[in-house]
Formats: C-alpha cells, structure tokens, sequence
C-alpha cells in the first residue's frame, strides 16, 4: 500500500515564536497552536496547510535527539511525515526491503496516532515518518 | 493572502535510479515521470502523493547549485516549495517585512508556472520556493 499524502513537514527551529515572525506573520501561514510537549522535550507550532500541515519544533533541553540535531546543523528543514492506511503493514513491507527502521514496531502518541521512524541511512538522508491515525 | 498548500517537497539525491529503489520500490510512492532538465542540470523525478508531490533531483554537472549543495550536505531534504494564489502579491509582502528574497521577481517555468525563491536566512534555515500555477 502506498502513502496516501504529505502529513507534515517539520522544521526545526531555535525558537517557536522567533520562527512565527517569518512563517505566520510575514508569510501568513495559519497557526493552529502552539504545544509545549513534555514527552519530547519540544515546543511545536502547528500551521495547517491544505491537507497537510508545517511543524515548527524547538527544543528546550540540550539532550534530546532534536537538540542535538539542531546544535550540529542548525536550523531548517528536519523530517518529512507521510501519512499511511496501514502502518504495520507499511513497517513489514520496509523490513522486507531491507529498509533499516528506527522504530521496528510503531509507537502510539496521546491522541491515538501511531507513528514510526524511518533511519536516513535507507532514504538517502531524508528522516522519514509515517504515520497512521486513528 | 496566505499560502494555499505544500505544492512539493524537494530531496536531493545522489542517483535518481537509485533513489527510487527506496521511494518507489520499498515506500511505494508512484512515480509519474523522470525529467532531465538541461536548464537547471538536474534529473527530477516527480512523484505526486495526495494533493502535493515528493521530487528527488539529482544534478549532472558539478557547478550547480543543487550540485554545490549536495558536496557540502549531502543528500537529504532540500527545499520546500507552496502554493500561492499571487505570487506578486506574496512576494511584495515579504518585501514589506524585510525578508530575503533570492528572486526579487518571478520566474517563469517553461510550463508558465512562475516561481520565486525566499533565502533561508529569513525562513529559519529553509530554502522556501513559492509556486503560482497557471
């Protein structure tokens, strides 16, 4: 099965309401909300765009994966999310490629969303997730 | 007026061929067709998903832009480009905020798609291209 569209993609930045200025307030993409995510260590600007949505993600601790990301190269364009009707049979269908996955089996957000990583490595450099909601 | 929607998300690859072993052979993205455009000195192949489109391009040469990029980054993301209703209209409201355009005027595709490009230092780190389709 492939995708079906673009669910988002995610920028990081060095500071979510820095960032605004350009894509909200200059470029006037809408912003829906900003939430300050615990579990990942990240603030999140979320700017639906047609069927899919722009992220703005900034960390606000040092040791996460994103704030590492960040601190060696800098801000701008960071992972591409695509939406899937079947995400376990997606993984399967990856693995069965030799496609090397970060998650292996899918993870589960608050809202019911689940979510996996696919390693650049198989991508050609690009840190893809997909995800499948509910 | 804001942005419509993602019109395309670029990556910039080593090998077209090679990269669509992953992204069409593995992901099971459709590939609707492989330019190779003497204007730009790039491969790209154009794989619509959804409402909008994940290009892979690849240069040829060793002087363009694209070429520069990808020895100094490497493959991976590399610009993300909406759709606009007015692309003159959009650019003169950047202008109004002090953001950097690579292209002070639009361009024209040689399917009369005009374009213009926006300079990541004003986007966060984002090469950010703005189509208006005709």
């Amino acid at each position: 099965m492939p995708p079906i569209k673009i669910n988002h993609i995610a920028i990081v930045v060095e500071d979510v309401q820095a960032a605004l200025s350009f894509w909200k307030d200059a470029l006037g993409v809408p912003l829906q909300h900003v939430e300050h995510n615990e579990d990942e260590a990240v603030d999140i600007a979320f700017m639906p765009l047609g069927e899919g949505e722009i992220e703005l993600i900034a960390p606000f601790t040092e040791d996460s994966g994103v704030a590492k990301y960040l601190a060696k190269k800098g801000s701008g364009l960071h992972h591409l999310c695509l939406d899937v009707d079947d995400i376990e049979g997606a993984l399967a269908q990856l693995k069965a490629k030799d496609v090397e996955l970060i998650n292996e089996t899918p993870r589960t957000r608050p809202d019911g969303t689940r979510y996996a990583f696919v390693h650049p490595k198989s991508t050609g450099g690009v840190l893809l997730e997909l995800y499948e909601k509910v």
